[in-house]
C-alpha cells in the first residue's frame, strides 16, 4: 500500500498553509508536482520553497511534465477526460517508480483540492485501473475565492442569500442567475453583456506580492480591469484572476 | 485609530489555523468573541484554547453576550437587520471600553469570515455610525464546505460545472437548481422532496473529534442521516452540519 497526502497550499501566499498542512508535510518523502502551462515556473518555485521550508527530512521533488491540452476544444468534456487519463498514466508511473513502500508521498494543490482541480479525479482513475495499491487523504487549503473576499474584506453572500461558483465558460453560456456569482477560470472576461450597475470585486495574483484588486460599479471599472489584466498578463506571461459579481 | 484582525479559524480542528492566522494572533492584545446559542460553550472553549496556544503575550479575552434572536421570524430580513444592529452596539461598546489606542484586537470567526457570518457586516455598521475610528483586515480560514469535501475526499464541482452554495431556507423555497448544491444553515433537513437518485455527502461537527460522515444515494442514506443527526444533536445539545447534493 502506497500512501499519498493531497495538500491544499492556498493561492500564492506561503502563509496560507494550515498547521495541518505543515504537520502533514513534515513527514513527506516524495513530492509530486503536476503543474502546467505558462505559469509553471512561478508556481513550481512557490511549491519548492514551501517544501524547503516545511519538509524536515531529506525528500525528493518530482516535477511531472503535463500532457499537452487543447484549451479551446470543440468537445470540452471528451478533451478533459482524455487529458485526465494522460495525467493519470504519468502520475501512476511516477508513483510506481519513485514512491517506495512505507514512504509518504504528497501532491501540493493550488488553493483547495475540491475546487476546479483535477488531482482527486486523476487519483480515482489510478485507483480504478487497479494496478497500484494507493490510499490518500485530503488536507483543505485556502481557495482563491476566499483570498478574493479576504483581500476585499467582503462577504461572499448577501444576508441569507445564495452564491453561485461558476466558470467563465458557463457564465458566457448561461448569463447571470444568482444574487452573488463567483467566476473562475475566465480566460477572456467579457463584462459588457451584464448590467453596468452590478458591483464587481476583482482580484488577480491573489495572495502573492503581485496581487491586484479592483472593485466598484461594473460599468465604471470594467475598462480599468481589462486594461490592468492585459498589461499584467503580458508582464508575467500568465495571469490567474477571480471575480465576484453582485446584483444591484 | 483602533485596529482589528478578523481571523478565520476553521471549523473545529485547531490545526485548520493558517500560518498567517498564527502570525496575526501572536500580536493580539484583546480577543472579542461574539458567540451565540446552545453551542456557545463548546465553541468558546475552542477559541480560548487557540488563544492560549498562539497568543504569545498577555492578552484579554472578552466574551460578548449575544442579543436574543428570533430563529423562525416572519420577517427574516428585518429581524436579521435588527439583530446585526444590536450586535454592532454591543461590539462597539466593548471595543471602546476594552481596546486601547495602539492595541491590536482580534475577532476569531468560525470557518471563513466571508461565508454566512455577520462579523464583517457588524463592523461596517460600527464604521457607518461614525463614533469610533476603526480599521480591520481579514484573514481567511478553512470553511465548513472545504472541511466537508476534504473529509469525503471529493471535488465540489463536476468537471467544468457550477456549484451553488445555499441555505436550508432557500433550498426549501427554490428546490434544486444546480448540478452540485452545498447546503448550510439547515436546521431541519427534509430530503424527501428530492430525487432519491441524487448523491449526498453529509458531514456534522466537521474537523472536530466528533465528526460524522455519511454519503451515498440520497434515497438510501437519508433515513440514517436523520437518525444520526437527531441522536447527535440530543447528545451534544447542538449540531452543525453541511451537505452536498449532486445530480445523478
Ligand atoms: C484550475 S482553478 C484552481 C482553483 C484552486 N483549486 C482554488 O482553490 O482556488 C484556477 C482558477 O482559480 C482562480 N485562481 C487560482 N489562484 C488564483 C489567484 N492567486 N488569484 C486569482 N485567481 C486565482 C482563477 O480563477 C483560476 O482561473
Ligand atoms: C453561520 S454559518 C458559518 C459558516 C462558517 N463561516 C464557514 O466558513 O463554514 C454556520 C453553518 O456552517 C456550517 N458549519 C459550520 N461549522 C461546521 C462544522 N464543523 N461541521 C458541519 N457544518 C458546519 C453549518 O451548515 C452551519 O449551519
Amino acid at each position: 500500500m502506497r500512501s499519498l497526502r493531497v495538500i491544499g497550499i492556498g493561492t500564492g501566499n506561503p502563509e496560507h498553509l494550515t498547521l495541518q498542512a505543515v504537520r502533514a508535510l513534515a513527514e513527506v518523502d516524495v513530492v509530486f508536482a503536476l503543474d502546467k502551462g505558462a505559469e509553471t515556473a512561478d508556481l513550481l518555485a512557490l511549491r519548492r520553497s514551501i517544501c524547503a521550508a516545511h519538509i524536515a527530512k531529506p525528500h525528493r521533488f518530482v516535477a511531472l511534465e503535463d500532457p499537452a491540452r487543447d484549451r479551446r476544444p470543440a468537445d470540452y468534456g471528451g478533451t478533459v477526460e482524455a487529458w485526465h487519463q494522460a495525467r493519470a498514466d504519468r502520475l501512476e508511473e511516477a508513483i510506481r517508480d519513485q514512491l517506495g513502500a512505507g514512504e509518504v508521498g504528497a501532491i501540493l494543490v493550488w488553493g483547495d483540492p475540491s475546487l476546479y482541480d483535477s488531482t482527486l479525479r486523476v487519483l480515482e482513475r489510478i485507483r480504478a485501473a487497479g494496478r497500484l495499491d494507493l490510499a490518500w487523504t485530503v488536507i483543505p487549503g485556502i481557495t482563491s475565492v476566499q483570498a478574493l473576499t479576504a483581500a476585499h474584506a467582503i462577504l461572499l453572500n448577501r444576508i441569507g442569500a445564495d452564491v453561485l461558483v461558476t466558470t467563465g465558460r458557463n457564465l458566457a453560456a448561461q448569463g447571470l442567475t444568482a444574487d452573488s456569482t463567483v467566476v473562475m477560470l475566465d480566460g477572456d472576461p467579457s463584462f459588457d453583456q451584464f448590467d453596468p450597475d452590478l458591483t464587481i470585486y476583482w482580484g488577480a495574483y491573489l495572495g502573492s506580492p503581485d496581487e491586484i484588486l479592483i472593485s466598484g460599479r461594473l460599468g465604471t471599472v470594467a475598462p480599468e480591469i481589462r486594461r490592468r489584466r492585459t498589461e499584467a498578463r503580458a508582464r508575467h506571461g500568465w495571469i490567474m484572476d477571480t471575480y465576484l459579481l453582485r446584483r444591484p
